[in-house]
């Protein structure tokens, strides 16, 4: 059993933990929260150790009438592994913590590459993280991209990719972000980030990106053009490359999917946990090669696809796994069928 | 084993399919649905018998590659109760078919109160339905309204009810529905019809409403004042009638419950299918009593909430159980702790 | 002619600042404003001098190649009056510059009462503040209730007014707040402070207040429940009354007035300066008496209804007008036709 | 003068009206609308004559109150030139009559080119357009990207441009239309016909587009990626040529120009009718290029935008002006500065 503590029990932590303690080789030590709120109640009915955040956080616990097992560090010297799933930027400053106590750790996406060295999504780079002290699993965005980027290069190498990502603005939960009606430039300046983030998992590939916010709480949306190496690519073989790439799932307009709105309701009939989507969703109708340039739409879950990501990326830190059984084992306690 | 039969497979049918399955004492026969979209896969996947809704619907099911059982009418027969969870007024054209066929039927609160001639809330009146043909089970927002305000008729005595309706423009996965940046008057000429349809439940109370609609897709949001009769009436008993009142649950800001986006995601922390959220959810840190009138926030997920109405509709209809005894094999199956 | 000054240069301020210039009596001395963003850059160009906040803002202005004229406290000393404009409880900080310098100043409706003593809406108490050192123009929701109320306690007398307001969640220039798709309740207890501030005008009139906002950028939407005390009024009383009232205008539903949306629509048709309403609008089919209750729909342009009320506050501050010389004047240079 | 009819009294409709009624050498003969609502009050209010769309259009006037001066066909005879701004396909089926009256006429971008056989935008292809029967004015989509890729071309060459829209999912005054929490891919199959329009008027350019719908009501946001042929092209080149280029304003993110609404907030600066941006908004620190391919992103005000371009088109087939006459008249008339 891999003890594994989730540092951060946020958007991404509360779905970490639940992702883990649903792995038969790893069992969750506890979970550091800031605030007694909702998410810690719920957390403790699922038998999670709360731990405060520090000492003013484990007072407001206390006055709140909960039972704190300890502040950040004292969790951390109970696991083998930290899943730091904390607000961009706090990660980074918690690695003295984890690099004093001998710990190793995942950092999310909102980290910076050099802070771990790895950057991750397990079907594309797994063994590069094993027996690592230290991954980063990569932004919602990066590894949707990576995934879909990664299964079309493989299948006909790319020479540059452009992406245009409409990002959802807020999660569902966070009710004072906006914009309400307006696209916002994230950022003005170009290219935006994302490219470079893709780079850093997939370094052979040449991407630039453009990013905006717009007004929805569910999916980040990929405009993607690809000009492939391969003259002779055809859509089928782009669709046929996608339908053997796991943790990739292709919708189909003529089916009803018309927007993100349906596939998120695809996704709450599939008697997940939270109604998440762990898969990359491509519009399998949308593929087009025009003049050697592979276009295509992708929608991405920012709450859920980095999840099976972390479980993986324990994995490989810890050791002892391959790839393709790290995956399976992962696909199949979160219902993920391909 | 009751023999039921869904007529409308879109935002209520399939909900009322499914927690039907989940009954012990129920089983699916069959049900209608009009385009073979995702959710007609779903369905088909899920074990459920399709049956088109016309002729026209079942050539368009072949033709997409579906094996269709009939039509309509076809499976009308085979059941022992029709729910009936077609668009509005669609309901009241089906009648004389199953009036013809004797089949009894359960209609929902898009149908006038007429059609069924029982304004059904199974904790409200559900002995008004037991043994009869028709029921009508009333709309999200009269449900939600009926369940808070006759548990303070019958702790304090209402002498008149006051409701402003924010109800949700459109459903999740409606994506063409707006408005986009307004608030819709709805309708401008007041009042509201909710108010009246209360009374279809609960004819004693008096209650007048106003509704609009907003830009939100998840939640009603009911402003209620309230004038209580019994002048000894406190804040503490209302909430204490609430603790004590089924399918109603009690949230407070103070956990961090601001908005109706917080609701809902703690609905999904539920691990109930589609992360529905079949109770009403009252603030308990609004309820407030000024001046001898009751003012509280009251939230309906509009997708959730009749559902087990229509669970309980069908226990009354076929008759042989009472009241708690359905509310209480219903709540257990659906995961509604009271 | 009244020397004005305007400090704070936001949606609210350079508003006043154009209302003020179009004054015969009275002329803009300067503006005083934080940042050199666009809003900076058109000021500059319609000619209004600009003083920056503090010797940072200074600095900032500087850089951008700003002649900037001096700061906040250099501007108070040029000027007779003050309007301040600045953010929520800036107001009451500022407050100790005008009363050291002898200046009369107006704050705005992010104030407590107590920080001017007198709460202004011109046409309910103007009189109130003549000669006064300061005044506090209410907010717009709170202006917009008055108008309202008073027109109808003039022509009934008012029991009781019950007030839910959903409130517009951000101005259409504020990109980074949200929620995009929630209603917040603001505040969960009840009541909110809305009614209270009526009172602070129109003290004789009980009104108690529920507030939530939702997700849009144009338009504060009241719904009214007044209890009235003449037993004979009439739905056509309450209409004729309306029409004699100043700065409120009637909108009918069936000339295509479906939402707020239609009447910011309207206001962009009227030529007036970034298409502002400056009247409160009544939905003259939604007024309603149910048993001596009167219902109604009434909705505020958030970034426009207290412009011409801070236009009269300076007159009435400066003395020597009527109340209605000063309306009559301020409605006809901003077009405002009754 | 020339005696414009404007037939469609909508969006675009009664912009184009106000628009031709400024020119000196133009005046509207009427107007056709379909319904008695506020706009055709205000059209009254203008001085306009009402004319209606059909026999029943016409008893819906009369019973309103309005007097009728005929209907559109008796319109039609006393124009030189008619205005067709009626929905989509319907300036399709209007042609007839101006076919059969002899009169000249424009159509709008919701029909197809081969309805005009030009496709006009004043600084493209104005010269196209003399002495013709017919001219189409693109959609507000196209005008845009025509405007920023002209400029582009004539500067530095472009051999290929990809673009992706994200349009404006309603304008303003339409509160049915959503979606309200999605991007709705419109269409899902690529290349939308966006591309393909561009090339009616700059048949000599490569696009290709991807187009979707976001929850906004105010500008089409642009990504463009563009291919040049000039090796030398720079930055600073780009935004020279964009500086020199006619109904094309700059807009820099550090004065506070983060999104679509500070864009949209700064034409109501602009005093001008309705707060309409004529001119398509690039943002200035977006330009960038990267390995030879330039990228931009591009905002257009969808209800504005082709409003000068209406009315140059009515000098163009009225023949007897060059292009750089018309334009710098419309211009002048219209407030736009460049």
């Amino acid at each position: 059993m891999i003890r594994v503590a989730v540092n951060g029990y946020g958007v991404i932590g509360r779905r970490v933990a639940d992702a883990v303690a649903a792995q038969e080789d790893m069992q969750i030590v506890g979970v550091v929260k800031t605030k007694p709120d909702y998410k810690a109640r719920l957390a403790v009915e699922k038998g999670f150790k709360i731990y405060a955040s520090d000492d003013k956080s484990s007072e407001a616990f206390r006055k709140a009438g909960y039972q704190v097992s300890g502040v950040g560090k004292d969790l951390v010297k109970e696991a083998e592994i930290v899943v730091d799933a904390c607000p961009e930027d706090v990660g980074a400053r918690n690695k003295a913590t984890y690099e004093q106590l001998g710990k190793k750790a995942i950092f999310q996406g909102g980290e910076e590459h050099d802070v771990a060295g790895v950057s991750f999504v397990a079907q594309c780079d797994f063994d590069q993280a094993v027996g690592k002290r230290y991954a980063r699993v990569v932004s919602c965005n990066t590894t949707g991209l990576c995934r879909v980027l990664n299964a079309v290069d493989k299948a006909y190498g790319i020479q540059k990719a452009r992406v245009i990502l409409a990002r959802r603005a807020a999660d569902p939960e966070e009710s004072s972000k906006g914009p309400i009606d307006a696209v916002v430039l994230d950022p003005v300046t170009l290219p935006s980030h994302h490219g470079a983030d893709v780079m850093t998992v997939l370094p052979h590939i040449n991407v630039v990106s453009m990013a905006y916010k717009v007004p929805t709480t569910h999916m980040h949306l990929h405009s993607l053009i690809v000009s492939l190496k391969d003259g002779g690519a055809t859509e089928d073989g782009v669709k046929e490359a996608f339908e053997g790439t796991t943790r990739l799932l292709l919708f189909e307009g003529k089916e009803g999917f018309k927007s993100t709105a349906q596939v998120m309701d695809y996704a709450r009939e599939l008697k997940r946990s939270r109604s998440d989507l762990f898969e990359v969703a491509v519009w399998k109708d949308s593929i087009k090669i025009v003049d050697g340039e592979l276009c295509l739409f992708a929608g991405v879950h920012q709450e859920a696809i980095v999840v099976p990501e972390n479980v993986d990326a324990i994995r490989a830190l810890h050791g002892g796994y391959s790839a393709s059984d790290s995956i399976r084992t992962t696909n199949k306690s979160l219902g993920i069928i391909k």
